[in-house]
């Protein structure tokens, strides 16, 4: 058996290293059109800034150590231009020597990845405007900052790669600002997580303009003027990184017939098995099924990517595997902080049709009577009703990627939001609590299924009635309440509540509010057993002010272009 | 409804505030013997330590704060002396009067906990000879390290405060020794995995003492004399520890004619009810059913006892909890290591009659490309043929807690050890891999189930033909190789056994050897599909000399009743 693989990172290498685990008489040949082979494409970032710092860590593999080991022809710079499915063949051209070559298979994968998205804008092939994909792309930002030691930066976009470029840029000591088009970063969270993550950019200098679009670019003299719509002042910067997002490079597998989906991605079986016979493919170019919704999509992350080459590589040997979808679970270091998400956040789930509801908790990463906990922010979104999980997203410091990992196993396995609360996590105060951050969202949405508990959300928040025909109550401390408080709330201590009830009308609902939501549900419970009806606010003033405060940073940012 | 609760701890405290979120009218009355309620029991040896500095850390909660928040009386230095199920009272003792009396209930909790198994030996009441449970316990120990400034302790017993206790106390510069009547420490953990534990608490000056049984205490000037069995020397220190295992303390409910199981433990069903009507049971007293093996057991954890606790209150509440059972997971910190575990070990596993086999892997943290990441010994328990998963084991640095949590989930989701494979967990270089550890595991079960890997176990060294009947082969480099090697074993690289194949008999089982499983599966592979019935070594060379050193170690202890 012959195979041929187009493109030898991520999942082209992963299926290359299986076949022959699997048969160590196929003939194996990969083509990849960079130098490089199976590099750390997540690790790209932290060489720029250092972090990681010799590039040799980025490469481990070379064409020669893979062949010694896998006996896979792996070559580099040889890039695959034309697919004849018809004649089980592929034309390849070497791009040191420009010859051109027809290449037989039996079988064949195609790993083609993804390339970043190239807007049609003007200025688009300026020096000094970066994009960041490969291994070449970063060796030449690299050394572009190595030789010009650039002051400033834009970066174009607000996903991963741009987030974590403006880390390591910052840690250079650079000015970074960062244009979305949107009015939020990273928008694979709901735009209150993301609040969390813009404050932490802020925090840490980075200049935000949100909800501005780029319009374009021009040279200056020895920068780039980054050009907004809407009459927005234009950004300057020494260098600009495009990272707008990425589609899915399938150009030669459209020229070939074969069938495409969503965003022209190539469309596979759960075998990896494309339209065409023999021809299988994975990673970042194929469309997937959505875990939790059932819906084609595609996803551009390493783990599915590894996950699809071993299972073609399975079946091309004659197994059976299957892929049973993806969920999108990811995370990312934001300067001291943590983000990470798995499965739908709670836009997502409404746009899905889903009727989606979420509660929102701030637990300690450990037991607070041991010292260095500290607190995060979690959101898990369930569906009414049949409490099914859909997603959680987390924002915090130490403990963040542990608690994603469990939702995102709990929703692998098809647990319900409620039964959470029954998952027994091992436990020791420097680790986490006796009853986990994860547990504590199952006993909260446990509460919501059995009517123990009704909330009042975030979005409510500008639109409950000012007129008194509302009990407005907040449960902290008068001291938490002197610090900051939501207009028109009335300060009754939690612990004085019982003391005060009948100061309260019982024929009015109550709307309360505490620091984290603990103490405003008890609120509720005691005000619900004297007949009350009331709605607790689900996050607590802490998710309130941080969400709010940011929010009208945003907005002032979208008014001004740019702001700190 | 009247609710009378034994016990302010953990469950007992937990069900109090639940019954009062649940309803506002009931009277709940708490009687606790000790002076303190709703303490961290798993933060004591940290206070002795002084990682905890201030006490009040430990007891946040004061019978006053919990009567003005959920008005509950919380009844301390209480003594509940006897049951009387048939006219529905209990009668209590007021430990600073000594006044006794009864107090009526509609719903009695029982939350006795357990107390630590004291060994009818000699010089059991000696001073200098503790034991560690309640907040009274260590302020005890506290204040004799103050004052007294003992400079030495024997620890007797080898688990989970044992170990934690014996950190704390070097930290404080102590002489330190374990006796432990067992040949290992920590019997939750197999044998090979407690061994990493041990090499640990060594390299930090704790002195072990295995396999060796107390017999006895004598007071010596200034100090005490710990009498061991079968001639051994004794140990002398200047105080003495107990920390040996707790027993469910069930006196009262078994004088009343509660129904009594595994231990002499309280026998409730899933609704935590025993077997007198209206009278519940939660925590360390109580039978569970092991959450793997179905079968009855004891477990004393806090995560079990404060989930029961809600399940106890909501059924006194009138509604239908269900509890489903402990799976024992557990984590505890090493001084700088990380030891947890989830559902069954090995030894476990066999003793449940199950046909149990596991995979022993030393994955990474993090990627290896970004700095910081550290090793990890992970050993995955499942069942032959159906891959059910049995447990987990994980020693390590960071990542250990995470990695367990996930396999807690997926062990109380069903999940199968193979479907570990398809977790989508969270990547980014600063936290995992692309391939993360829990699916790497998922990986080597499902080639095993596919007869794709076929292993040999630490168990089979000793037994290996030395005489040329099988071919003993070790895949690592000549310098590695040079470094150590198991006798017997000859070297001959991965990455040249391809042109050495004529030289191996292909009519002999080879056992193939390297660093941590990898090479040696890939040349496994390899020498498969040339014809040879190949047994790769579980955990590789690093498992194989962390365990045998550590053994030989062990082996000495016993000899001479203590060692470095």
């Amino acid at each position: 058996m012959k195979v041929v693989i187009v493109g030898g990172v991520a999942g082209g290498a992963t299926a290359a290293a299986r076949i022959r685990r699997l048969d160590e008489q196929a003939e194996i040949v990969v083509f990849e059109r960079t130098r490089y082979i199976s590099y750390a494409n997540c690790g790209l970032p932290y060489y720029i800034g250092g972090v990681i710092a010799d590039p040799e860590t980025l490469t481990l593999q070379t064409p020669e150590s893979f062949y010694t080991r896998f006996r896979v022809r792996m070559k580099v710079r040889h890039e695959v231009t034309a697919l004849h499915p018809e004649r089980k063949t592929v034309t390849v051209k070497n791009l040191e020597t420009g010859e051109e070559f027809e290449e037989s298979y039996d079988k064949l994968l195609l790993s083609p990845g993804a390339r970043p998205a190239q807007p049609r804008l003007p200025g688009m092939g300026i020096s000094r405007l970066f994009t960041l994909r490969t291994v070449e792309d970063t060796f030449r930002i690299k050394s572009y900052i190595d030789q010009a030691h650039p002051k400033s930066a834009v970066l174009a976009g607000g996903g991963f790669i741009s987030l974590e470029l403006a880390e390591n840029l910052r840690e250079l000591g650079m000015e970074v600002t960062i244009v979305q088009q949107v009015g939020q970063l990273m928008e694979p969270f709901d735009p209150d997580m993301a609040a969390f993550l813009q404050s932490e950019m802020r925090r840490h200098g980075v200049k935000l303009a949100l909800g501005r679009t780029v319009d374009g670019f021009e040279e200056t003299d020895g920068g780039v003027k980054v050009l907004l719509k809407e009459e927005a002042s234009p950004l300057c910067a020494d260098m600009v990184v495009l990272a707008i997002g990425v589609t899915p490079d399938t150009r030669l597998a459209g020229a070939a017939g074969l069938e495409l989906g969503v965003k022209g991605s190539i469309v596979v079986n759960d075998r990896m098995e494309t339209s065409a016979p023999d021809i299988y493919a994975v990673g970042d170019a194929v469309q997937v099924r959505n875990f939790v919704t059932g819906q084609d999509t595609v996803v551009a992350l390493a783990g599915p990517a590894n996950k699809q080459g071993r299972i073609a590589a399975d079946n091309i040997c004659g197994g059976d595997s299957r892929y049973t979808g993806a969920q999108g679970s990811s995370i990312l270091k934001v300067f001291g902080m943590t983000a990470a998400l798995t499965g739908l956040n709670e836009t997502q789930a409404r746009a899905a049709g889903l009727d989606a509801d979420a509660v929102i908790l701030s637990p300690m990463s450990h037991a607070g009577y041991y010292p260095g906990g500290k607190v995060m922010t979690m959101k898990v979104v369930f569906e009414t009703g049949t409490c099914r999980l859909l997603g959680a997203q987390i924002v915090g410091y130490e403990g963040v990627d542990k608690r994603i990992d469990v939702l995102a196993a709990a929703l692998r396995a098809g647990m319900k939001a409620t039964e959470l609360k029954e998952l027994e996590l091992a436990y020791a105060p420097p680790y986490s609590s006796a009853k986990d951050p994860v547990n504590m969202a199952g006993f909260l949405i446990d509460n919501l299924a059995r009517g123990l508990l009704k909330q009042w959300r975030l979005e409510e928040a500008a639109s409950l009635p000012q007129d008194g025909s509302v009990t407005l109550l907040d449960t902290r401390t008068a001291e938490e309440y002197a610090q900051g408080h939501i207009d028109g709330f009335f300060n009754l201590p939690l612990d004085e509540l019982r003391e005060h009830l009948d100061e309260l009308d019982p024929g009015k609902p109550v709307y309360v509010i505490c620091q984290s939501g603990l103490r405003s549900y008890i609120a509720c419970r005691i005000l619900s057993g004297h007949g009350f009806t009331c709605y607790n606010f689900s996050g607590g003033f802490r998710f309130y002010d941080a969400v709010t405060h940011e929010r009208v940073l945003t907005e002032k940012a979208t008014a001004c272009g740019m702001d700190q």
